[in-house]
């Protein structure tokens, strides 16, 4: 039996705005970095250890793992950083007050782009100054790889590969992994390790900051058991 | 004309407590820190960028570098850690106060086992609970590359071997490159750039937090100067 924890990004500073985040690079608000020592403090007190971290290259979720990692006493382990592991990207929505777009476009609408999981928010045009093509973190992308914008399809989609490609094999080699992301890219993986239905998917909402632990079978990763860990 | 930038952390809890400190893996002191964000400020006041860092594993040297990127807004970028660019190894004198080492050895002594560039410190038993091969940070390395003690030979050699199979092609490939190391594995590798003798390198002190550029010549990587860069 292998153990793998997932952990979401403690809240950021926009989350506390109100606005639609997606590839936008915001930091941790204060409650944000007193949720990411609270996780490592509770990895600690279960007894969990860690060979290996992967993360996106977002730095909410990038200083979510520091953090964790240096309240574990783990700063040394390899973290590898990969947008695939990204939050999704929430196209011309990013930075909106979510408020604001629920006057403009209506309540369903905006639950309709948030939750469902092949609707994609309006794109981004090449020329925004948001347009990720342009910013040095993505660089090594092919042009067809930069999104203008998803729906959890397409981010389960680039997530999986990675999980495939990099993360199955480590696990498979005996490495004890820790992955810090968002709560799109954690629901991807959460709906393919549980083969969740579209529907079921919809109303799956992982909390912040909270460790997610999957037992996993030995031969082909498939999950036995999950569970949050919390303080007694 | 290729830049690359060392640094060496900000002081140590230790560095306070005036103790040999070598692998034993202390955190920053609130000086530190302090020096770390200066770090960080001066380079982007510089205009300074990087697109891959490397670090030791321990965590005075990680931290340094964290703070680092943070500052820079570079959190993203690749950063490998390797015990090859860790502190010298101070063998049996790991943890001993300096000054109560010199009352019992000797000023001479003391300085010949800290600057000397052949004489190794008392060996380390393998039973002491200091004892390197049973720390899980160095579970990969094979028994005989543990050090019980080293020179600054032994340092240089090991830094060295990594500077060529991974740092020197990096620079070669183009990539902008940051080292946050230590006292000693940034003496070996100045020694080696600037090809300094055994007696020149007694004298040479890098500082706690300064960026230390190397400016080096595209095609052998011979450096062409090198200066301390400062808040103006």
């Amino acid at each position: 039996m292998r153990k793998i924890v997932l952990v979401r990004h403690g809240e950021s500073v926009w989350n506390l705005e109100n606005r639609f985040t997606g590839w936008s690079d915001v930091d941790l608000s204060d409650n944000g970095l007193v949720e990411a020592r609270r996780a490592g403090k509770i990895l600690v007190h279960h007894g969990y250890t860690f060979d290996v971290a992967y993360t996106s290259v977002l730095k909410r979720a990038i200083r979510t793992l520091w953090i964790i990692l240096s309240e574990m006493d783990l700063m040394w382990i390899p973290a590898h950083k990969t947008w695939m592991l990204n939050e999704r990207h929430y196209g011309a929505l990013q930075g909106l007050n979510k408020a604001e777009t629920a006057d403009k476009y209506g309540e369903a609408q905006v639950h309709m782009w948030r939750r469902s999981v092949d609707v994609r928010p309006p794109a981004l045009d090449k020329r925004d100054p948001r347009y990720a093509g342009t910013d040095p973190k993505y660089s090594a992308l092919r042009e067809s790889e930069v999104p203008l914008t998803e729906n959890l399809m397409d981010t389960e989609q680039r997530a999986l590969k990675y999980w495939h490609q990099t993360i199955a094999p480590a696990i498979h080699s005996d490495k004890k992994v820790i992955i810090a992301a968002h709560g799109n890219t954690i629901r991807a993986l959460v709906k393919y390790l549980d083969d969740l239905s579209d529907e079921a998917v919809v109303d799956l909402n992982i909390p912040t900051g909270l460790p997610l632990v999957y037992e996993l079978n030995d031969e082909d990763l498939s999950p036995v058991r999950h569970y949050f860990i919390e303080e007694r």
